[in-house]
């Protein structure tokens, strides 16, 4: 179940020729109920592209109120100049046409290659066909689900049954903001009676503690961006249980990114534990996450803990040696900044399994986090070495 | 010619056995007319290893003086705990004991493998296989350079003929502070007539513009050092002119180590100008020298420009992607932030070259950097998977 779980939304996807191989390359997420409160995060990254400068000042232009969400897939319209903003505001204008709303309140999302021009006679025919395609059932919620994928080899989905309210979702790719392979998009839809401030809010909790908690190579894409609408129609919710639903179901995507991420045979999850405080111990495991080396261990299963601490004592947090330890799955190996004695075959058994944990305590404070990563071998190179 | 250039230098090296395979693994340079002034600069790592921490403290006690620098592979001495401390200073003191000098006057470098005691029964038969081989003529400073490697495939040395005053120097490695694959350590001898003062002024310098302006992976190494002994039997140079030299033969060096770096099978130098300061045009140059999205484009000589803005605007410097301008090999392919016909050709074979530069023009200001990179494909990750 994905985005049309709450009541009230419509979903669907076509093949609109974007991608040269004729897959599903475009997706719409309407709400049934015209512009509802509607919230987003975007990149960072300051050479963002047309889809996301257009949804930021489509979302400043509402108040926060949206009708829809259209995806393409294929080709990221960023470094396209004025003519990708035109023609972002376009695809954007039709949508709101077929879906009888405003301009401004359909919101634009895009993924793929960098730099070429959007091919616009392929997305005007698209527009028709997603329009036929709509319906609240879950099939369209699929379908719309896979046209959004890239190099994703399985389509992301998750939903949460609260208390009176729904949330439902589908991504595409292997991270946000810090992290990046080749762009992450997420659209939330919820019933949740909910006003466009307390959303934002809530989106933006749930996306720091997860989305944001996420690294495959700490690159940030031009074009990521994660958005949700509210449509009312369930119970009114606090924002601490909004929060709280919106982060279950964007941790659920993030475990699917990078489950998924591209070449990747290993999930790791870096704790660092007993920092100075949670925000040292976030960048600290951060420095973990996306150190090449410690990638390159995983990929091997080996389980070289100096790494991880020359990582550690790089981060630039507050550090002391002589107070650190590393454990592999529960077995510690490093205690006092110093090898320990230790279960090896413990070690070797965890380490040769698909997920793997690293905990490190850095005797310092209470400060805690951990930081979802993947191991960095051979297939991240295929993906990756040439674009055709 | 190495680090005996420059006149009144030793230099020797022995298998002490630290290796496993019986290679050689220890080396000595010394001054042949006891202590000189001397100037270092170390990793910022914060779990700096047991050498970092006593080579530091002996430049301290001695205001900057060292009649000698002791150099092992094979093993870090890093994350050793209070014993690696002691073995340390152990080394040291058998060295001046050899050598007629006070401990506080022997320097100490290590790299190889972090977390594993130093085998100090091998350590000391190597001390008295040191004294044995050192000489003054060029075949001991090869010795040297070699007994230092550790993934290194050839040993790195440079030499300069200043005007009236020589350099010498060797290294090991693939980068410094920045970056790190396994250790980067650099020994400079001189003959020029500077005091402790100016000597640490230039060294930092030279190495500010050489060393630090390379990077492979990101990582900062536990042991990294740069150490520069100078005589005084040479004239007396100021500052500047010393600088220059020191440079001169740290960016031979940081070549070398480039060129040499694990698994690499191309070098770029990745130049950002008109950036808003030389600071902001460093800091974008190396977020896209360390991307390895962009990594991977190298070594598929793919030339992706998309990549080289996202990375640019990520990099939290100031920018406006409508005044970006990319150019490989100086062809412009991307202008005004979007693509621009060109010569295809012309960059397709500059890429399948061994050497890439890429040129980022940010339109902003007169800042300028460069940063050597390598790419990253299946060799890195072969050395790195495991340990063992």
């Amino acid at each position: 179940v994905s985005v049309t779980f709450p009541g009230g939304f419509l979903a669907g996807a076509t093949a609109a020729g974007i991608k040269p191989g004729g897959q599903p390359d475009m997706a719409l997420v309407l709400s049934a109920r015209g512009p509802v409160p509607a919230a987003a995060v975007f990149t960072r990254n300051k050479a963002a592209a047309a889809p996301v400068q257009l949804s930021r000042a489509h979302l400043t232009a509402t108040g926060g109120r949206a009708a829809g969400v259209v995806l393409t897939s294929g080709n990221a319209n960023a470094a396209t100049g004025p003519q990708g903003y035109r023609d972002a505001h376009e695809l954007a204008g039709l949508v709101a046409e077929a879906a009888t709303a405003r301009v401004e309140e359909v919101l634009v999302c895009q993924t793929g290659l960098i730099g070429i021009p959007l091919p616009m006679a392929a997305v005007r025919r698209g527009v028709a066909g997603l329009a036929a395609d709509l319906t609240a059932d879950a099939a369209g919620a699929e379908r719309a689900a896979r046209a959004i994928m890239t190099t994703d080899t399985v389509p992301k989905t998750a939903s949460v049954q609260g208390d009176g309210f729904r949330v439902g979702a589908m991504a595409k790719g292997a991270a946000m903001l810090a992290p990046d392979m080749a762009t992450m998009l997420a659209v939330l839809t919820t019933d949740a009676d909910v006003g466009p401030e307390p959303l934002q809010a809530a989106l933006a909790g749930a996306v720091d503690r997860t989305f944001n908690r996420l690294t495959v190579d700490g690159c940030t894409s031009t074009n990521d961006t994660v958005v949700v609408l509210a449509n009312g129609t369930g119970r009114s919710v606090s924002q601490p249980v909004l929060t709280a639903a919106l982060a279950e179901v964007c941790a659920a995507l993030a475990e699917q990114m990078a489950a998924d991420a591209e070449g990747a045979t290993k999930v790791a999850v870096i704790r660092v534990e007993e920092a100075a405080d949670d925000a040292e111990a976030h960048r600290a495991a951060r420095s973990v996450a996306e150190s090449q080396l410690v990638q390159c261990s995983l990929n091997g299963a080996d389980p070289y803990w100096g790494r991880v601490v020359s990582e550690l004592g790089a981060a630039g947090v507050a550090f002391d040696l002589d107070r650190v330890s590393v454990a592999y799955g529960g077995t510690t190996v490093c205690a006092a900044g110093q090898a320990v004695a230790h279960d090896a075959a413990a070690v070797a058994g965890h380490m040769a399994g698909r997920r793997i944990e690293i905990t490190c305590r850095l005797g310092l404070g209470s400060g805690s986090a951990a930081v979802l990563t993947t191991d960095l071998g051979y297939g991240y190179i295929d993906e990756n070495r040439t674009t055709s």
